[in-house]
């Protein structure tokens, strides 16, 4: 028979004492979470972003963001989060959203003025 | 009176079409969410961190993070996530995670022979 130190966790590790199984198994599941908490957080970006290319405002907010990383830190800090790290999270994160939103502002170019994707403009 | 454009949303931002409010307050709340689970998330990694340092076990562990970069990836196309974001949130999650097991294990390192932290051994 194995013995304790023989266990698998969710994600199919063996040969792992026990505390550290244990321990993986909560960070699988905060995984988890978190993934589904950015799949959730990218919908509404997307949404801003839609929203954002119709009315032709730009990509990037430096003043909403500024207001997000005072406020991430501070909650960080309650939580006990290093806040420097909370705050290139959220870069880490709004970068990739930038990156949405000036695609979907290039596809409404696009659809708006369909000659963008041709060499030249309508003559 | 002010009209439905002018309001003010959980960050005190105004001059923000209602639309792009409702949507913005969404994902401050989802930011709390995701800032309380990477605290979690750190907590665990710390009491890893710690184990591993007394195992003396490297803070690294490339088969681990490649069984967990397979789930998250297949975790983020479900919930309609790009699976190579997820993976490099995984990679800077991580990054982060060694960093701090790297500190723990000097630290204990240096409760074991604190003639390191002196500049010669002991002879």
């Amino acid at each position: 028979m194995l013995a304790g130190r023989h266990r698998h966790t969710l994600s199919g590790v063996t040969d792992v004492p026990p505390e550290l199984a244990d321990l993986r198994s909560s960070i699988d599941n905060i995984d988890a979470a978190l993934i589904h908490l950015l799949a959730e957080r990218f919908k509404a970006t997307q949404r801003v972003g839609i929203l954002k290319a119709g009315w032709r405002l730009p990509p990037a907010d430096p003043a909403r963001e500024e207001t997000q990383i005072t406020r991430l830190r501070a909650l960080a800090k309650e939580a006990g989060l290093d806040p420097i790290f909370a705050e290139k999270f959220l870069s880490f994160v709004v970068a990739e959203v930038i990156r949405h939103h000036e695609a979907i502002a290039e596809t409404a170019e696009v659809r708006a003025a369909p000659w963008l994707r041709s060499e030249s403009p309508p003559t």
